[in-house]
Parts: structure tokens; sequence; C-alpha cells
């Protein structure tokens, strides 16, 4: 049987012990952080050393016709590491080395299994930073952030992963490795390999060694609470904040159902009385700062809202550990969360928070909204139970609505998830049929025999295996 | 004759007035801004008026298996538009809209005809600036800049082209009009097509709208002159400014032979006795302006250089201008003038200034180096005279130096002016064959009949027409 043989192959390349195949061992790589998909078993599992190992799996995988998923922690929320169609899981989690911090060119090369935190710590010696801050950036592997080109809170001043990354080496879907970019700020040689493979969800590529831009650490922050009666007050303030010509590093909001299930499960004192709050962080050097808070303070209370400084590190740390508990407080709610990422321009983020509430109105569902409102990239958050059929439908049917409202208010699918298996077949919808079809002459061009992740990003259609 | 059918064909779709064939008219689309390159007559100009003008006259192209070659203002550097084998050169001029600008948003919306200091002209009235400013930017267009991915003077703080481009609009090489992107900030749905078009010379598709991110204009600025008795003092300056945490919206660099040639040339008062100059401009708020001017003024003199800030507005555009002539200055000395634009890691500026000084002694040739120090974007200028073909053989021989050196360094083939017919030859030194086989793959699966811009960007291969 050729699997068998094919484990053999791995085994002879990687060891024995870097080959799994226990069924209890594959279970937890059946799945990652997206709720409601599909789930399915990989046929075996392989955590290679080197990008030499890494490129001999994926000639065991062609010459096997075996899909190959990369994953690092598996934390995406597109169910972009789930093996829908069994094969081999390629843990990228012990190629987990920081090959170099540059402190003279602000760059760090790191192994695609290092933790995003890790790094940020590594570099903070240097009294550096790397900007993109997900969610999950605690558990998040360099590799899988690259993958899917994440976002984070400080996306709004700081840009988001793509802006970041400089150079790549990657494994083919032949086996062939290649490197693009380097520690060059600027760049232009040749079509923007970098950018193409940011972002391709392992559909193109296994990323193998990240070159990263890092920036000075700010010197001083504020971080301000204010409390809205309405929305629209709040989405005023986004928009008035912003033509004052000062970008927060970052600008959160938490509509009442978000808050006040983040008050009951953490208890840090949101107003829950409130419609609707604001979390707005100015940082930079000590002078812009003081400004910038003065500017924030001022739209804010223009706009009848209520504004309250985090007094010191504590309060402050309070504020923000709240922010990151919104998903997982709505998330004890009920027993499913669906989470989304439609984005919209930033001047229509009131339309589209007033949007949700109604979606979730009409559709009879609880729906939570948060998110990174600066750069209009809300996640709405679907309260709900996977087992129960009739509302599933209510669900979905309220998901293809949002996404409808994103899209006609010049929005986008995804502003920081990606596609994965959870968005493909909305892709039409915003690229078009010609657009999808460009998708799919490249998907083609690079992994013919669709071994790389198949079953994501790309709509089915005859490009897809 | 099928070129007479395409003749035909393209006048119904265009009008009389916007298809010009006669030879006297052609001959200025023969060559474009690059020295030293081999230059061609096209058969046909055509200057449509829309998107769907654009796509019909490549539909044409594909019947009659003409190429197309699309073209700004031809103010690139790497002979990308040059006809090298004629047929149709789509001069993009006559869409020069600026569509839109949005500053709820910060975006502006343009055809790619508009010049990028018109642009730039408009949105200043909103407070805001468009920041990538090539030299050209007075005549060179939106679509060509996008095409080519410029960079600038201001690309060490503020980025190049491709990090201010949100959306585009593309003709396709079957005739396809297709988009991505828009006014959100965030955007990751799919594979990333913004950047995978945005320096990729018009190889891929015809740019036919452009979405720009702009940002506030600075409030302040301040311009200083630094001047140095040895190269590696004024490289030290650099790194040691950059390390103090201050990134500088620009940080220029002249040699000595270039400061000579622009002072005779201009007659500003450039220190000509000293061995370098440093041109840096802090800008932001008042008081982030002072703090950051006093911080360069003092690396600089504890590297041994002489500073002197620009008193007023006056003698800021002159330094400016002196900046701005180094290259029409270089050019007067002598008939031919070849610019290249290797690029290394900040860190090695000034081993990359003393490689370009020892490559002119060793082969007995006038370079002049300057440009954009602080990213490590150089300008090494080789002043000759195409007649003499001994001189040439010893310029030819120079580049290549020049460009080995670049890549031992860690650097790349072009930081701005991108790869064109100039340096396609050099590709497989940085990406390798697998790397170019990558980009032939792209190449064939977008455009395989090889209609857009031929003999461009990719070197000659199977892939090639």
């Amino acid at each position: 049987m050729s699997l068998t043989k094919a484990i053999l192959d791995l085994r002879a390349i990687l060891g024995k012990e870097n080959v799994v195949t226990a069924k209890e061992d594959l279970l937890c790589y059946s799945f990652d952080a997206t709720a409601g998909m599909p789930e399915h078993l990989p046929d075996v599992l392989v955590t290679p050393l080197s990008v030499k190992q890494v490129a001999e799996v994926v000639k065991v995988a062609n010459r096997y016709k075996l899909p190959v998923y990369p994953r690092g922690s598996g934390t995406n929320l597109s169910g972009g590491t789930v093996p829908i169609r069994g094969g081999i899981v390629l843990s990228l989690l012990k190629m987990n080395k920081i090959l170099e911090v540059d402190p003279e060119n602000f760059v760090a090369i790191v192994q695609p299994g290092v933790i995003i935190q890790t790094l940020n710590t590594t570099v903070a010696a240097y009294g550096l930073i790397y900007p993109p801050d997900p969610g999950s950036m605690a558990t998040a592997t360099m590799g899988g952030s690259v993958a899917e080109c994440s976002g984070g809170l400080r996306g709004l001043k700081y840009g988001v992963t793509r802006d970041y990354v400089m150079g790549l080496e990657v494994v083919l879907a032949n086996g062939d490795v290649v490197r693009f970019g380097g520690k060059t700020v600027k760049n232009v040689t040749a079509y923007d390999m970098v950018r193409l493979f940011t972002g391709s969800e392992g559909t193109l590529g296994i990323i193998t060694e990240i070159i990263v831009r890092l920036i000075p650490a700010p010197e001083a922050r504020k971080t301000m609470l204010a409390s809205f009666k309405d929305l629209t007050s709040a989405g005023n303030s986004i928009l008035g904040i912003i033509q004052s010509k000062v970008i927060p590093a970052t600008m959160e909001i938490m509509d009442r159902v978000t808050m006040e299930t983040v008050e009951n499960h953490a208890h840090v004192g949101l107003p829950t009385g409130a419609e609707a709050i604001l979390l707005v962080e100015v940082d930079g050097i000590p002078e812009v700062v003081r400004r910038e808070a003065a500017t924030v303070r001022k739209v804010i209370t223009r706009n009848g809202g209520t504004v309250k400084a985090a007094a010191d590190d504590r309060e402050r740390d309070q504020l923000w550990a709240a922010r990151r508990a919104a998903l997982p407080a709505l998330a004890q709610k009920r027993p499913t969360t669906i989470l989304e990422d439609a984005t919209v321009p930033r001047s229509k983020i009131t339309d589209m928070l007033l949007a949700i509430q109604d979606i979730g109105r009409r559709y009879k569902l609880t729906i939570g909204a948060f998110g990174h409102a600066g750069d209009g990239n809300l996640h709405p958050t679907i309260l709900t139970d996977a087992r129960d059929s009739e509302e599933m439908e209510r669900v979905h049917q309220a998901v293809d609505e949002i996404f409808k409202a994103a899209l006609a208010m010049g929005g986008t699918l995804s502003g920081e998830h990606g596609i994965g298996m959870a968005k493909a077949r909305y892709l039409p919808w915003e690229f078009g049929e010609k657009g999808v079809q460009l998708l799919q002459k490249i998907k083609e061009a690079l992994d013919p025999g669709c071994i790389l992740n198949p079953g994501k990003l790309i709509p089915r259609g005859e490009g897809q295996v």
C-alpha cells in the first residue's frame, strides 16, 4: 500500500521520532482554532528539523500523491490548517530558532516555528519591537502568522504582517527551495514574491525561514477608555480622531453585548450601561503622547462620550486584558462561537455596526461585535450551538448577510483571518469569476498537482483536486 | 497584412485620433529615460480613454499576436517601456483623472495617467500627502510608478509605492478586467494580487485604476547638511542616527565626485572639499523635529562631521534642488550616463561606497555615487560615452562587479528602478535558476502568449517569446 511505503520513506528521511501515525496522536491535528469547521484525521504527522527535510517530505508527497498540510500552532480562524483530505500534516514547531537579531539593520531572521511573543521578548532587549500582534501572539508561530498575513490590534498605526516581512525562504510544491528578498529596506527585483507567499495560506509553498523588519519601541503610551450612549457617537469619534490627524496605535471598539459579557466574566469595571466603548492607545515620544491624548479626549467629549485614562500600567494592563477577553468571554456563553472578520472602510464603521445589530435581530441571533475600529476590521461574533441545525441555518444566512453588507460598503471578506475553508465559497462575491480564475491560474502554475493545503482558499473548480 | 488589419480594428475601437502610425510620431516612443538601451520603433501608438478600450486593444493584440507595451511618461530607468519587439505602444496618458479624494478614509482613487505631483498637489488641500516621491515625480505617472513600484527620497521613513497601493483595476493578457483590494486598511482576502501587480513592470497586466493610501502631512521639518572628511565617517553617522532610534524622513548621501559636479553646475555652496555629504531631513510635530534634529546633530559631530541646518524654506529648497540636480549635473559631464540602483543592507553602506570607488579605479571610469543612504539604496552613476566601444566594455564589466559586490553584501539588484531590459540577465544571480523558473511560471500562467511587455524582467527562456 502506497501510504505504508510513504511512511517508510518519511521515516528514512526524518527518523522514527519525527513521523507520527498513532491515531490518538493524530487526533489533535484533525482540527484547528476555527469553530464550526469539518474535521479530518491526517494519515501521518511529520516534524522536520531543517529546510532540507521539508523539501524531502514534499518530494515524498509528490511521489505518493499525498496532500501536505503545513501547520504551526493551529491558531488560525479560517480552518486553514485542517487536513481536510488527509495525507501529511507537516508541523514546523521543531524549526523554532531565532537565527539572528541584527540591531544595525533593525532586522530579525527566524525559523517558522518561533512563537511571535518569543521574538518580541528577544528583540525588546535591543529596544525594538515586531509590531504585528494577533490575539494569539502568545501561542501563534511566525510561520503561521506570515502564511496567514496576520493583523492585530496595532494594525491601524503600524500595519500588518505583510508590512514587516522582508525576505522568505520557501519550499515549493515540486520540492525546490527558493529565497527572495533580504535585509534591504528597498527591493523591487522582479515580481514581489515575498508578498505573494505572505498570506498564501500554505497553498503555494512552505515557509522555512523569515526575515522581518523591526522598529524602535515607542518610549511612552497612554491608554484611554471612552464610553458612549449610542453606536453612532462611537463611530463619529473614531472618524473624528483620525480626521484630527491622530493615528492611535490601537483603537478598539466593543458593543454592549460584548462588553457586558466581558464585564460579567472579568469584572474590570467596564461601563456596562453604555451602548459602546472605545479603547484608544496613543504612543510615541512623551510630547507626542501628551498632545495626541489631549486631541483624542477632546474629540470624544465633543461627540458626547466620557473618557477615563488608565492611571498606571496596572490599569492599562487591566483594560487590555478586558479587550483580549472579548472572544473567550463571548465563547463561554454558548457552545459554539462563529467569529468573522468582515472589514469595511473606516468611514463605514457605524453603518456596519448597525447592520450587524439589525442582522442579529432579524435572524434572532446573539451577535457580539468588537474589533479594530480604527481600521474598519470588526469581529462580529455569533453565539450559537452547532448541534442545533435549525439555528445553524439562521447562522449561515446571517453570515452571508454580514459579508454582503461589508462588500456593499466597499469592504472585504477578510481583514486578518484569511479565507481558508471558512470563506472560500464567498470569494467570487469579492473577486468575481474572472478574479477567481486568476487565483486558480496562479495556484495551478505553482502547485499543478494541488498537494499543498488542498481544499483551502481557492473555491472548488477545475484547478482544485 | 495582419498589421494593417490590426490598425483598422484599433481605429474602429479608439477612433482615428487615438491611433498613431506616422513614423515621426512613433520615434519618441522607441526609447525611454534609460541610457544605453537598445531602441525600437513600435508599429502603432494607441491612447485609450477607458478601461473598456484598454481591454479591447488587448483583445486585438491577441488576435494579431502583437506585443503590447504599456507606457506612462517613460521616465523609468530600466528600459521598461522600450517596445523592443515592435507592436503596440499603449499610452495611458489620456486616462488622467483623479477620480476621488476621500479624506475620511485617507484614500485617493486615480487613473493611471495622473502625474504623481498632481496627486500630491490635489491632496495637499486636505492636509494629506502621497509619500512615494521618485526623482521623476513631476512628470512620472501613477500607473508607471505602481507598475515599477517606485521608491524615492522619503522611502526610509515612509516606505515605497507598494506600501501605499490599496487596490487596483487591471486588464489581464486575455482582456479580462479584474479588481482587487479597496479602501480598507486591512485586507487578506486571497493571494495578494495588489502587490503581485505592483512592480510587475507591465508584464502581467495593464493597470487602469489605482486606490492609494494617503497620510497626514507632517507639520514641521528640519533639513541639515553634514560634511565629512571620509566616507567611513559618513557611513558611521548614517548607522549612528538610526541606532539612536531616529528615522529621518530622508537621509541622502553624495560622494565627492557627485558633489563637486553638482556644485559646479548649481552653485549652492556645497562643501566641495569634503569627501562626502549627507542631507538629512527630519519631520513630524515640532517637538519631535526639535528633538530628532538635536540627536542627528550630536551623532554627526561625534563622528567628526560638521552640520549646517537650513535656516529657512529658501535654504531648504536650495539643498534639495542640489540633491535633485545630482543626476542631471553628472549627466552633463559625459555623453552617456549609466545609472544603477544596487542596494545593500544599511549596515553595509560604507563598504558599498568604498567598493564602488575601488571598481571605478580598477576600470579607469568616473563613477559618481549618491542616493538614499538611510535605506542602503545607492545610485552609482558611470559617466561614459556609448560610442566608445572599448570604454563601454569596461563599463559593462564594472556594472557586473557593482552588482556582484551588492549581492555579496546581502543586497539586491534593484532598490527602486526595477529589472526591465537593463538587469534581466543578472536575475539568476539573485533569484537562482529555480527562483527564475518560478517567475517564468507566473508569467506563463498569466500571459501565455507573452504579449505584455515582452523582453522585460524575465530572462530569456522557454517561457519568453
